[in-house]
């Protein structure tokens, strides 16, 4: 793949300045840059870099001097990283599919592929499924019974949809991934510890006797999952169906590797939730919510509009709307920020409160017999 | 699939009212439900959505007035989760395996399969594997040397279940899940750094010299893993054999979507460990401990019958049966709600312990004077 | 696989003594143990294990006492964990694939496949892909476009590895890894509420109506992933392509299951990262670093040579070479140490703050009066 500088400016709606039909390759870190390559500086301090590489091509910073660099052409970029998405669609090979079922395909007869779709190999599709058009599945995914994918998704090697998950459009799912897996949902015939120690936060009662002899039983998930268009899903996520009603993710919504939604869980439209994060059973997100890496959510708690929460934050209860949280328990992050600061200076300041309740009791005795003394 | 009211009520051991030959397809929840759908209205809060939608009959909580509530005939819940798995399991699809060995499959000349089990497309079972009666065993999962699975299982595609696995009857394995990975077991040919550190609790003595040149090499996991009958695992568990013994999941526990267990790790009799709690090498759990979300444990600790860790707690050291925990480290639950709620009071605390301090330097002071001046 | 004592002996580089041609089948732990079995004894408390077991050979403690224990000859053992290296790779019975190609796989006619590779059911192989000699990759495995593979991999079932990975020789990937995911990079077209709170740490500005209709947009990874030789990988991990240039992972490093790193994380060599941890993107590890389950960092964070950071630690800044850290947020450990025992004390602490206040008050009164009435 070859472009113009012309090409990708135009592309990306920027402006561009000198020799426009130089072509490149791919993109590249200034230092060490081929001769080929698109150099990537959009800051100035990776200006620098340019003399340590061949790139006579760049991507710049608005308002860079970029025949002072030594450059033969370059792109400004006012907006870096959006301009990298542009740019970095351009140049991404894809999955290398080709259009059409391979033979090593095994499709339900009563499955519907769309026009133009692209089925890798050793790919299993079971009865009822409907693909839509311009779909890439790659090799070893398979889709369960009444599931259907909308147009133009791009399915990675090895991801697992189960039954009755009705997926958007643009719908992209990173390798090994699993969709529509059984809820983690059991019951006991009679009351369990777990649900005693929730009713009365920490005591069993006598769970070692009665608890005994009680075995779990499953609680089957038959509402599947509903996934808006433009939801993404990253490498070996676990998405689990929810019980009766569907478990869904808004359209626009994306989540990281890793991953976990329990049962019935609702996440909102425009929501990031970064690598590991975990949502507990029939727990609700709001709108355009974004969670750090290892943040937790507890089940069936609700998680307003506009959440922030930094990485590894733990959720235990309701936070309203457009709350930045942090810390586990979270809570603001202003809170979060000061309770820190304060931990590290708490071993030293119990130090203090001992040595002032001894002063305190020394001071106290003089004053008493001063006051005897009187 | 059809059922009437009758045979539910039936087949769950409870009451039935009214036109109890109706027939439904699936459950359903009363707000929107189709008029071929038994809605649930197990609480009295979901009644006034039967008016809602189009659903004819219902399951109620016991004594509800089913008449008042426009239905043609209900089924009365006692305990209502527990009903909720029995029809759960009536209305489940499953894998819609058929029984059989699919032509694509590879099996291994020396592996048995039992009578009646489905193998599907592009399963792989290797040499000495013995797989029971009535198995299910769906596409591209792998089972390998000398593993043994018994009667009744449900293994969900692309399962990966390594060598010398020996697994109950009626297990379930979500997709995705590697049961039996090499355990993560490795050591210098010298004393390491981490080695160091954990004897002297911090000092890692000069490791940037001593370390230097120091690679790490394995001890590979030939122990196997062994799982009691009634297990279940989730969605991309990863449990690693045991080194020389193996590690041990007993009857009845159930592992949550990513859930990982080092190799040696020993889980007792009917466990809940939800999703994303990690177990570290030769940790012992004793038998019912239930473990929220994205709990962990540290290696070689033993965790008592009964205990119960809400979300996220860490455990690093022994914990007794029967208690309940939370936090990182891990404490009693009300120690650990007593912490946190003195974590909100702490910065303010600080301050005034500050004031308190000046405050007392100044009395002091005062009285000094005051026994002088007498 | 049979061995005999003195070939153990002679591999592991270690003293043995008596019938030294005795021919074992396994290693087993002493109670149990087979008569067949090499008995693993290498510390005196597990000396009273072998009466209760059949086992005539063992690997005993330096300077054991063989003869008094019954046994027909012995190894000795300085350092047990090493030993078990040697002795484990020894009867480590591997994947059984056999050299060549399993008819079943799907080879792209651009790739090269090294001598005396195998190659599994199921695998697929992309354009371009070097893959080199005795390479074993177990069935189900995926091998993206432009990937290389060194020599002497093993790589087990159902391993996704991308586009554009380079690895080097002796690599191993447990079962279900994710290599070369797309990174999760994603930016809007205007500035987003988490920028916005990353500035400000904490205020998000007018979120809800400026981050209405925004939607995000992938930055595609180009870049591909780096891994060193000697490099091990576990169950279910993902691995993140970095946008242009590689995320890499340095020679010797060994990476536990579920492990997470985002798109351009640079990992050292010799590290350790064990079950579960998460290195969000950009963030740089140096040397010899050994991370405990369920540790995580921050995006854009350096962490030292030669540092230990004890289970779940979070970690949010850097880190300099050399320090042993522990809690969220991760601190040295012996200062983390503190604050985890000046915790268990806060709440009576700050009971004793509020009547402290209370007795100086009364005090500062009694003193002002005494003051007065001189």
């Amino acid at each position: 793949m070859r472009h113009t500088v012309k090409d990708i400016a135009t592309a990306l709606g920027l402006e561009a300045a000198g020799a426009v039909s130089f072509e490149i390759t791919h993109a590249a870190e200034p230092v060490g840059a081929a001769a080929d390559a698109l150099a990537l500086a959009m800051n100035p301090a990776y200006a620098e870099g340019l003399s340590q590489g061949a790139a006579q091509v760049a991507m710049l910073w608005e308002g860079a001097d970029w025949q002072a660099l030594g450059l033969k052409a370059a792109i400004f970029a006012p907006r870096p990283r959006f301009a990298m998405s542009g740019l970095t669609q351009m140049l991404d090979h894809g999955l290398d599919l080709v259009p059409g079922v391979h033979p090593t395909a095994v499709i339900d007869s009563t499955a519907q592929i769309g026009a133009h779709a692209a089925i890798g190999p050793f790919v299993v599709i079971n009865a009822g499924v409907v693909i839509g058009e311009n779909a890439q599945i790659a090799s070893h995914a398979s889709v369960g019974r009444n599931s259907t994918i909308g147009d133009n998704c791009l399915i990675h090697p090895g991801v697992r949809i189960g039954a009755n998950v009705r997926i958007g459009d643009r719908f992209i799912a990173q390798a090994g991934g699993v969709i529509g897996a059984d809820g983690f949902s059991f019951v006991t015939p009679e009351k369990s510890g777990v649900e005693k120690a929730r009713e009365s936060l920490g005591d069993q009662g006598d769970v070692a006797n009665e608890g005994a002899g009680q075995a779990w039983i499953r609680i089957h998930s038959l509402g599947g999952v509903e996934i808006g268009d433009d939801v993404e899903t990253g490498g070996n996520v676990t998405i689990d169906s929810g019980t009766i009603r569907a478990t869904r993710i808004g359209r626009g919504t994306k989540l990281d590797n890793q991953v976990h939604l329990g049962h019935n869980v609702q996440v909102g439209e425009d929501c990031l939730l970064c690598g590991q994060v975990g949502i507990a059973g029939s727990t609700k997100i709001g709108n355009r919510v974004v969670m750090g890496g290892q943040c937790g959510a507890s089940d069936n708690i609700f998680i307003g509009d506009d959440v922030v929460a930094g990485g590894a934050s733990k959720i235990f209860t309701k936070v309203p709307a457009g709350r930045v949280i942090l810390g586990s328990p979270a809570v603001k992050m202003e809170t979060q920020v000061e309770i820190n600061k304060s931990l590290r200076r708490l071993p030293r300041a119990l130090k203090q409160l001992a040595d002032l309740k001894t002063a305190f009791a020394s001071l106290q005795e003089t004053v008493s017999k001063t006051d005897e003394n009187k």
